[in-house]
């Protein structure tokens, strides 16, 4: 979008006030790490030309996104904002950038038209340090924006003293920047670490642009929420919330219906088409796709599933990583698992359990039932309490039926075991060997009925 | 309620924003088509002279309403609001009403109330034709009323021009009228549908009536939202919202304890004793009925059942059709489908599902087990993992259980079979003659010890 | 904290209201009792001079607090709270408290700062009847505070005359009390029921010490929601909310991760260490306790469990005095019921309940399983659908499982029965003898395959 103008991501930090093991931009909102969300909104305005500094736990991070890989940065030791851009600047110098927009990594809500705003404005103003400044009713933690006759600095909250920079007023330094790089190549060596928290800011370029007589524009962008970065459970609960209720809007505006929409919770990347309806409370994550017609009922959790048209999806069920044909039916209590594939108008009932498993067109496995790496030809009826036995705790075994067959209650198929087309399996059976096509197989125990006491009472 | 005054319903449109195949007035709100609030509202006043004229998915509308066969008037085609009038106009006449009111069938939140006051303000005013108006910020799609010195009239929005009509109000119409026959068996015939959609308009007959001498009356309705269509799925889950919170509210009215009341979703027709409790996330739709002291849990989905005194309802069960007598224990993950009778203290619990089968008093079926067209005695113990077969493939058939019986876990039934009463079934049999009464059954394998390698590690 | 200063807790009442059998005080309230709230409350104020009146269903609320044995008056018929002091006073009397606290049981959102506030300020003006009073908008069926210049006394809403009264104000009686006991026990026996409920009331106390030359203090709370009582149902759901609300906030500001933090419902005993996250809709109740890093799902029902760090409760489980060890993985549809012990990286799947078993380290039991008075040794996998038929109709009995075993799937296991280590179960076995270590053991049908008639379509 804007030729020569880099992008900067900070992403090292460890994120103390999480009180988590995971690096703060892994965690995640509506299923997704907060991360992907400033890459998504960055990557429009820089184009090929996104770099991310990672730190903490930058091993993690980085296989988290390993389309990135080749962009990261390595901030081996975390000295601060100042020290990350420090650690960056060869690449930026070496890419020949003319400017560089910097990002905090923990700030979810930002989009591609605000950072294209802030950057087109930055640049109409040739200046050589531009940052975003937004007001705030209770500052908190944020650097607060000092403006003097002499202009503008930021200050880090800790560091204000309202004796040298005056009252605190409510606004505050979003952690957005656009740096001209020749000037900023200049003054990054320059940082200096004499504050309370020993690191080395980004800020103090403000003012250290300034003092060398450098352009300095403070971007007002008045209360706009979505500049709010994440530090704590709270603000990331929020910020989902934000995200969550937008997510809903779109969906209504794309006409999905969408009932109880306060507790529908949909990711970033799920597509719902026109005339789909879901119920909350509800969950749709992932690469999840849903298509025209399809219902997904109340108490519904849903990741990386394809759903096709015109499919019902019961409530309490859990989905993840299925693909669900046009037509089907799943639920009540159904867990559709990775690699499930239900073909058109097949019907998965409750307490049912699919891995790894195809089942064919109009396959009924309604009640009670676990099928795992098994292929079910189409028009296969499975039978309550079904079990396919596919682990023999070395390996997994694959169970093939095919078409037609009817699979009695309470079945146990010892895999590897192939069931041919037209069979029919006795109920309780255990089968243990080849069934074939059209083949009647019982594999029971002899019925004994003994007369017996009755009860005294 | 108002002798001489017939009704006419119009359900003919297709509801093109919903993008949806089903017909809009069918579309559900807390479980029931949306007309269904219309015609409730409706029939108090225009008692056995209410009329509906159908059109976009007639044969479907017509299913839907089987109670109301006879009332129905079929438009062919769907040419505007003015030719479904036309269309209804013979049979209206034929029934010799004097006004007849008009409202559209996707006006969810009308009340008998709002109805009844608007025909006795408009027949106060002895109007010719009178329609209902409503203020709003955002008056969108909806016919602009437009009052100039000589009177009022409506104008479709798409056909509003500020240079005619002078700029728009929020007062828009609210698509309710009451019009007197004489008046209007003129007055239709003369309909035109010069306009931007080529449609009939019965908002029309507002500035011909007037013209031609006769009474207009424009009745103000304030900001009242009872009055606002459905054209939308964000309308429409707005509307459901409305009303789900109403029955919520009278809920507590009537001494019922609900608790997390935003997240229990409870249909129109359902009826709740004083004294029961519910916790949201829980809906109850259909013909529910739940009694006096039954606790309905969180993570409940119950529609047309008929629960008893003091039952106990537990999270994650899904009951549909099912009856539940006094003192049963229902759940967690209980589902129960139509036929299911429980009779007084039965309890169902985990993974068990019941489907058109008596289960006596104090019967007990608490684990992983399937129990379809069975008939099972009081005062039985019904074990783990136990399921009627009750399916061949081609039909179903029944399982009878006697009293106080009991049944080893994980044994399958192949019905058709009578286990009789006080008869013991060894665990992991599967059954597939009869057994008497008093009588212990078994049919299993034998079992077999081989010692084996024990592993290399 | 205020030495000569007993406490009482008026919990006769019926809460005719409620519509409900339970006595008023044993409504729950995010799953703890109402009156727990308040002694809760009282506790630190009172210390071990806190006394509780009860009379409706007296047994059952005794029953319900074992440990405030010793601190019951019964008040056998309700005659009024002024009936339920008179009833208490030898008590208070014996004891030598110089003052008492009395409070309604019924005022769930009381805090210990309230209390000590209200008494410090009533010590302070030397009071000798003093009383707390709020303002409210609808003032309902509290009793109104009525100031002249005569001083300040207070009127049942039912017994409030305008005419005599003058208007009734906003301000009512909290129903919460500091009385001196010398004065009291002087007034207490001239209390009269002449009034509309024919009750004696301790309200009366205000004029009778006013007029027999005391001091009277009416504190005013302003605005205190807190000092509402629960009389309805709508007041019981409200005041759950309000303290919902209220656990959630002191989450967050404990660095716990609470997402769709409205739907998240958690009790006053449950304990969530930093860095914990939870998933609305949800539900902790009892004395949980949440380990850092664990994750609690959405649609997960908690009661009474002690969840060690780093576990996940995956959606839709159902956990019931259960014990979680670290880094274990529960469900989906997972049920763990009392005495379920999971030791560190244990894993329970779909459809799986637990109920009084222990499963060692590692233990997978991934599927459509019952694991009933079952001890489970390290590293043993339980396959799918298996069963420990425990129950023989009279009594339970155990199932021993050595470390490292393979259950194979649909296993059932007849205890009292013990596996041992190492050995081997073929899918679809009926266990009914001891299988020692190392040892494969089959019990099944041999498998017949019988060439059928292919269906003639």
């Amino acid at each position: 979008m804007f030729a020569g103008v880099g992008g900067l991501v900070l992403a090292a930090g460890k994120g103390t006030r999480m009180h988590s093991e995971t690096p703060k931009v892994l965690q995640t909102i509506l299923g997704d790490p907060m991360l992907s969300y400033v890459l998504r909104a960055c990557a429009p305005v820089c184009e090929d030309r996104l770099h991310v500094v990672v730190g903490h736990g930058a091993d993690t991070v980085r296989q988290a996104f390993p389309e990135w890989e080749g962009r990261f940065v390595v901030q081996d030791r975390q000295l601060g904002t100042g020290h990350a851009l420090a650690t960056a600047l060869p690449v930026l110098v070496a890419a020949g950038y003319g400017h560089v927009l910097v990002v905090n990594g923990d700030m979810p809500l930002l989009t591609t038209d605000i950072l294209a705003g802030f950057v087109a404005k930055a640049l109409e103003m040739d200046s050589d340090v531009a940052f975003a400044t937004i007001e705030l009713d209770q500052p908190g933690a944020y650097g607060r924006v000092v403006r003097t006759s002499d202009g503008v600095r930021i200050v880090e909250a800790k560091d204000h003293d309202p004796s040298r920079h005056g009252p605190a007023t409510g606004e505050i330094n979003a952690g957005l920047y656009l740096l001209r790089l020749s000037v900023i190549q200049r003054l990054v060596p320059l940082l200096r670490n004499e504050n309370q928290s020993g690191e080395f800011y980004i800020t103090d370029l403000v003012e250290m642009a300034a003092q060398s007589g450098g352009v300095v524009a403070a971007i007002k962008r008045g209360r706009d929420a979505a500049l709010l970065g994440v530090n704590s459970p709270r603000e990331l609960s929020q910020a989902e919330e934000a995200l969550r209720a937008g997510r809903v809007d779109d969906l209504f505006d794309q006409g999905v219906l969408v009932r109880n929409p306060g507790q529908v919770r949909v990711g970033p990347r799920v597509t719902v088409a026109p005339g789909a309806e879901m119920t909350g409370p509800c969950e749709l994550y992932g690469g999840t796709a849903v298509g025209a017609g399809t219902k997904v009922g109340s108490h519904v959790w849903i990741r990386d599933c394809t759903l096709a048209p015109g499919c019902e999806i019961l409530p309490f069920s859990h989905l993840d990583g299925a693909t669900v044909g046009p037509l089907c039916k799943v639920g009540p209590f159904a867990r559709l698992r990775a690699g499930a594939v239900l073909c058109e108008e097949a019907r998965v009932g409750n307490f049912v359990e699919v891995k790894k498993s195809v089942l064919g067109r109009g396959v009924k496995a309604g009640h009670l039932t676990y099928l795992g790496d098994a292929e079910v030809g189409a028009g296969t009826n499975v039978g309550a309490g079904t079990i396919t036995c596919n682990y023999d705790g070395k390996n997994k075994h694959a169970t093939v039926i095919g078409e037609n067959a009817f699979i009695g209650s309470n079945t146990s198929l010892v895999a590897p075991v192939t069931i041919g087309a037209d069979a029919l399996i006795g109920a309780g059976s255990v089968i243990t060997h080849d069934v074939p096509d059209g083949t009647l197989a019982v594999a029971r125990g002899r019925q004994s009925n003994i007369m017996r006491k009755r009860p005294a009472s």
